[in-house]
């Protein structure tokens, strides 16, 4: 494979690390839209619940594991790293109390993925709740790609959410057994795409569109599967060498209405609500978490944001003198 | 005002009464997706903070209400019904042990817009919350509808929200105070519109594109917009003149996949959580809130649902034969 | 009416005059992306149609009138300026040898409408074709808006496309007649909104609503309904106010991927389909007619087109060397 | 490979054959909305173009190589059955006189891409047109696909796509051509997707994502990108086999407001507009071509259509006296 701009990984690490940069000064009125780290829903939500998260040791998928297993679950993870995903399990598991189960497949493998699945069904059972986060993304000139490039996220990020839905969800339904499913796309997923990271758009796309099909087909088997798309989090490590002044994250959150990145706990949170029975009559939703950035940047006049105040004045004064003219 | 239809009044009752229709039976699936009717928010999320609802004294408003009273909050509610907004009122207060301040008004009319925000200002302050509730609706044939019932489903839905919106947005730039404002509408707002409800389709677009462009443009003061569709919830007094037997309720139960109506209380968890704290970075969002019921019924093979597993098998068969041949 | 920032009048004259401004340069690309100004549909595609077309004497109005015109049609024009809709009238009239007749109505005012619907059916008949077209706007900081100001817009574009579009509906009803109704709307319509233009951005959602509403329900009467969504087209002579160093406009062409404004001969080519005979199956769309600068600007790895391919070249080498260690 | 319910093969047959199902009868507004199948686009409108077409021998692909064809196009049409492809480029060229080139490939084997491109190029150059058009399909219960199915439908219709996008492209951008690039998918591909063709739903929501983000990445050399979603087509001789007494197809019927199914030439024309010099300033848009279908089966009162006209007055009396009283 040519990984010619491989920046991404396996596990989503261009949305959330928890290290934010230092650098990027947030706008002044992120003080009104402080982020809230505590988690919201009360202690036990998940109780006797079993969640399988992809991507789970790392990034946003370490948070939903951390709440999920605070919150009383117990929390299958997995992704290619076994040795991260062991660091992960035991750090989330001393402080919780609760287990967490690490187990090692790559999720372009049918077979990996029926292996770990069976391992989970022997360890602790079917989960309640199926969260496909694992992502792969390359940013770079589409041109610059090749056909195994473009493959290699589509089977990633496409193909292996299909074999970990697929298999789990045949369980549950000769098991007769409910549960809710998450998708963490991306808020290029639908509508607008997005230039540069095209076979993660492309992939992220066609996981929308698989939960939002399986929310209408699958309900009859007591599933229920919705997605959130996060904008922009901070995006830590590879991505700071494209960026090396940090000219474009700065530009981000120039772009971003709230005037801040997002924090992995506010991820979390939500996706907590979203996998929990206090939102069984959610089903089908896309659910975008981007501090506004989609409205403000699609917004044909939004840019009019610089012109000041006084400027206004003057234009204000000019009109209206025609006007009485 | 010529009212062919006027089978839903000021407060959204189309959505959300508590009384639910007896006579419609749940599908088999809705086992799986129970109504949680706790709340799911700490207690004293909304401590110190004051809330304003229009529509507030019944269904769906009169549900949020009661959340965030009862999660610390100071909470005015408003409709043109005195009498009704009082009952709610004391009925929530008596319980919560929290403010609940009833205060007239159409909010049609920018002037008494003003005079009950003069009011909310003098007693309790500037809003931290501001939930546009308040809708009108006439279920009937576009055509058997007047120039004046457009345009007063249009004044209460849409003017009504700007005067709202309006009033107080100037009053909090001006005190520097931010605020979360949510917008209720439905999931015919937007992408889809529906027939039969045209004022209240084009009215409920108009409130979303509002939400969605001042959380691009008034999140540098502050304030930051979001919007919930609700789906099918239970249609109760004047929608059963429409629909005596049942039977368009039905219908309605088996194109939504959870199998059920969706419960007021739903509503109202998901609207505490988009406007407290823990929801900051979400901005310019419009949550679906509908059981699957859009994806079911627009996903154009979602009818293969009647095709039985006999019937499938036997085409299995013979598609084998045809390839085996 | 404090008309603040009242750019924008009765006819959108922001989208659409026939000058362009000659010191915006045009993207190198551009040259792959030519307009072409002719018409496309045969000859005689209107012939024995009648065309009623608001805000039709300037901008797109005025070129749609022109291609309907040339094909064939009488069109009737309406505005509140019968002086401009005159001119346009003789203007096209003759030029093209058919009937264009011009009438004046506040379509604010239901009883203007009626009375200008009657002298159309009095005149020439009840129409094949209907283009809502008017529009009014204020690009302005909504917090500087009136409530006044708020609800002038609604009325021009909301509720004066309802008086239309009720009045006409139901003579075509009563008539057994069939049309092709279609609005010409805003990228900001759907899905994003705007800031510094919301009154209109709320307006024209409703407006988008209509049309995709009674697209499901007036087709049982032979009449179908669409819209057109036009981006980045020259803003002339108000707007010009606005932008006096031609900045803003500056970065609009660079936002929008084919590294042009639109021309109204564009707009008037697809409206032309659109509302012939060629598309009798097109029935509830909503048409993007941009550049490509929604996807462009909305996509949020966009921004990295500003990298240069040296830049890129020097990343993939740095990976490269990294992978190899 | 496990082909279960295997009735739709690579060409997208369920869309599109020129037979019709006589026994499914219109309805009676079908009459206002009659098909118009002669050509729009002025001849000569593709004089000295060159077209690639994959899936180019049957349905929609073949309608479309038709109409280029006679607009004057040379065409190129490939899919992976050579017989059919020769048998359609003498059908159509015998008629236009205009060159029609079948090339076998495979659009799943890059390498198969590739030499079918570089065919092409040694016999006629570079295109000026590529559209995607190759599809594949399996109609069944999700829970009876096994991964291969699923991986399979990926492979065609979004590896595929990108294939073809990739290795056209990266030559366009080296030769400094333009080109206008098309994708034909479904109306399921976005918003709502569709249970019991998932599969194919995730991968038309990919090719949809990669034409909207090449759209704003890709225009800058000179390419631009768009969709059409065709809705209910007739869907021949396979599907026949799921629906043997009509039912399903009678109700598709029903479900579209303008009362019939639509025609290949209605696409073809369409296509050739969006692929022709008319239509330069379109990029990145998604136009749905679907009789009104989405709108009506997604609006949640559309239903009500079954209300008579004596029922609805009788109701109006009602709420009158209530009214009145």
């Amino acid at each position: 494979m040519q990984r010619a701009m491989c920046f991404l990984g396996h596990s989503r690490r261009q949305f959330g690390t928890s290290a934010h940069r230092l650098d990027i000064t947030p706008g002044p009125q992120a003080k009104h839209f402080l982020p809230k780290q505590s988690l919201m829903l009360p202690a036990g939500t998940f109780d006797g619940k079993l969640a399988f998260i992809t991507g789970g040791g790392t990034g946003i998928g370490k948070a939903m594991t951390e709440a999920i297993s605070k919150l009383g679950g117990t929390v299958v993870i997995t992704s290619r790293k076994l040795d991260v995903l062991e660091a992960t399990a035991k750090e989330i598991s001393d402080t919780t109390g609760n287990e967490v189960i690490p187990l090692a497949a790559d999720v372009r493998n049918p077979d990996a993925v029926k292996a770990a699945v069976d391992k989970m069904v022997e360890k602790a059972g079917l989960p309640h709740v199926v969260i496909n986060n694992a992502a792969g993304n390359f940013i770079s000139p589409t041109e610059r790609l090749s056909n195994n490039a473009f493959r290699t996220v589509i089977d990633i990020v496409l193909n292996g959410t299909a074999n970990v839905t697929l298999d789990i969800g045949k369980r549950l339904i000769a098991a007769q057994q409910g549960a809710a499913f998450l998708a963490i796309t991306a808020t290029y997923a639908q509508y607008c795409g997005s230039g540069f990271v095209v076979p993660s758009a492309c992939a992220k796309a066609g996981v929308e569109a698989m939960h939002l099909s399986l929310a209408a087909e699958w309900a009859r088997y007591g599933m229920r599967f919705n997605c959130i798309e996060p904008g922009p989090f901070h995006t830590s490590g590879a991505f700071d060498r494209l960026d090396p002044t940090g000219e474009f994250s700065a530009q981000m959150v120039k772009d971003t209405p709230v005037g801040r990145f997002g924090e992995l706990e506010e991820v979390a949170n939500l996706a907590a609500y979203m996998v929990s029975d206090y939102s069984t009559f959610m089903n089908g939703s896309a659910v975008r978490l981007d501090g506004g950035e989609i409205p403000f940047t699609a917004g044909m006049f939004n840019k009019l944001n610089q012109v000041t105040q006084e400027q206004w004045d003057i234009m204000e004064k000019m009109i209206r003198s025609v006007k009485g003219s």
